[in-house]
């Protein structure tokens, strides 16, 4: 650390890492900063896309910007995750994703044969997908102010009528389901970047969920919100539905699954896999009634076999999420402040 | 110069400056490896934005990525660029602007005051072009690894049935029409960078032209396309006309008007103001016969008081911009392979 340069007097007066992690400060920024200036009630939602009508249809409008670090990872690469990625937020709408932009700022002196790779791989994603990638847009930096590449992706899906998605229609006694594993992105990026040698490579989860979720909506017209735990894992994620929904949640540790290999990484390396992110993963809000068909029907699916019902919601702590410990202690599952892992997406 | 550090082998395998220039080099690296890799009929049009089909209404979606350097310049701001440039999209789609994304890539340390201000002007843009802006995300890189703030901004519009703009549609004895006054925006933000003090300021011509564009369609229904001259300038905007269109063009280089000021410092700089970015003016290719009375319906919007008519459509020169200069010779006006001005927008 360079002594000469001091950290600025009020730390919280300029950006810090922790405001992209996915914590309580991204929350702040995005509350504080976007949120009060755009005021709209539909920015206003922190959905993970907004959700218009046009003519009578809903559409669902998503945006994300992709920094990973490395661009390449066991599992995937930076490509790929911007187009998962978008589809993913799209289906968490209850939106079948129709189309994409993508919109990439390269670093001068980037490779342009890794380019093409990072394109190729993002046009199978979209063939996966059966999106299209419609329209797009190329900036260059000069060397040293920006990281090889950076890539956007904006999507637009249509909502069927009958779906609708929101905190807000979360009850006490919904049900919450988990689709697999967590923590496989994080980990994966994190060894990757570090140079990390685990027994076993740790892949991450990257995967395009549109599917999954056409046919849990299929089964359950009591699905009341979904969400991907992406950047600040599961715990941001319920904590956020929390806020939003005015419930409280009762989570159970030990049906949260977490492969062997990811469990050992997040013991070594002193980080709470509850709050690293996924990128293959949602949590699904369910009456209680539908709870166990719908389950039986996502374990069907190869992105959702191990999927659990970890916890329900309650009338009690409104705002907030409540963990039941292996060994049966109850502790808040708080927002972390700290940045764990950054450019993790 | 390091001398450590020779140059690639070729330098045409890594990624330059000029391919971000809005010339031959991005160009090449948009039909090489975005639109051959995509390979969709849609994102083949290379328009400004995408327009697709849903439930019988025509829709636009585009984006567009912001890292002008300085962030601040003389007539606008990073923010205010990222809503106009994507208002001005849509509009050369013939569409009304609707709804807005905003995707933040911000470096650890950037100020959050500063950031405030940028979130504020973008706001009243939006307001200013009746676009709501409904979704957003934020990350946030090492300090180093990127430059205080990159803005992408992905819109969505919806076009009038009866409107049908497309190079395709340009034909021979269409009339080209001017907005106003050219290279206003790069020599302002040039200036800013590079500290430059000319006689009188010179400011950015950053504006949305969506209230133009509604109209103009109003007056004519045989425009054939419209085009803002952003990067590269009036030559790259009218060259990419000429090479989807299929016809050649003939500019009277003494019928584009430019600012004194601005012409001076082109001179000094060495530069050729009809390579530089513009962000308030759009060219328009109408039928002869409805060219007149357009021109007269321009002049009397505030953002189009200097419009001219500054050439035709040929059959002669196919894929051509043909310039006649002032004194009456005539010259090719090609696409530049090198940058002259980087992160203009």
């Amino acid at each position: 650390m360079n002594m000469d340069c001091p950290l600025p007097e009020n730390e919280f007066e300029k950006i810090l890492l922790a405001h992209g992690s996915g914590g309580s400060l991204t929350g702040k920024l995005i509350r504080d900063t976007f949120i009060k200036s755009f005021n709209n009630d539909l920015l206003a939602k922190e959905h993970d896309g907004a959700v218009f009508n046009l003519d009578g249809k809903k559409f669902a409008f998503t945006t994300d910007s992709f920094v990973v670090n490395p661009i390449f990872f066991p599992g995937g690469n930076i490509g790929e995750l911007a187009v998962y990625g978008t589809v993913n937020d799209l289906a968490m709408c209850g939106a079948k994703p129709l189309y994409l932009s993508a919109s990439f700022i390269l670093e001068e002196g980037f490779d342009i044969e890794t380019l093409q790779q990072i394109v190729n791989s993002m046009k199978i994603a979209a063939d996966k997908c059966r999106v299209q990638i419609i329209t797009g847009d190329t900036k260059v930096v000069e060397k040293g102010k920006g990281d090889k590449i950076f890539i956007n992706t904006s999507g637009i899906g249509i909502i069927p009528d009958e779906v609708d998605l929101s905190p807000s229609n979360v009850k006490a006694g919904d049900k919450i389901i988990l689709s697999g594993t967590i923590a496989d992105h994080g980990i994966a990026v994190l060894s990757a970047r570090e140079n990390l040698a685990f027994n076993s490579e740790i892949k991450s989860d990257c995967a395009p969920l549109h599917e999954l979720v056409e046919i849990m909506l299929k089964v359950s017209k009591n699905i009341h919100v979904l969400r991907d735990p992406t950047r600040g894992g599961l715990a941001a994620s319920l904590n956020e539905i929390a806020s939003k929904s005015d419930v409280g949640m009762l989570i159970h540790q030990d049906k949260i699954k977490i492969n062997n290999n990811v469990k050992a990484a997040c013991e070594i390396l002193g980080l709470d896999p509850l709050y690293i992110a996924n990128e293959g993963k949602l949590i699904c809000f369910v009456a209680p009634e539908d709870s166990e068909e719908l389950l039986i029907e996502m374990r069907k699916h190869p992105l959702a076999e191990n999927s659990e019902i970890i916890g329900e919601v309650m009338n009690e702590y409104k705002g907030k999420v409540v963990l039941k410990t292996s060994i049966g202690t109850k502790r808040i599952l708080d927002l972390h402040t700290v940045e764990q892992l950054p450019r993790i997406c």
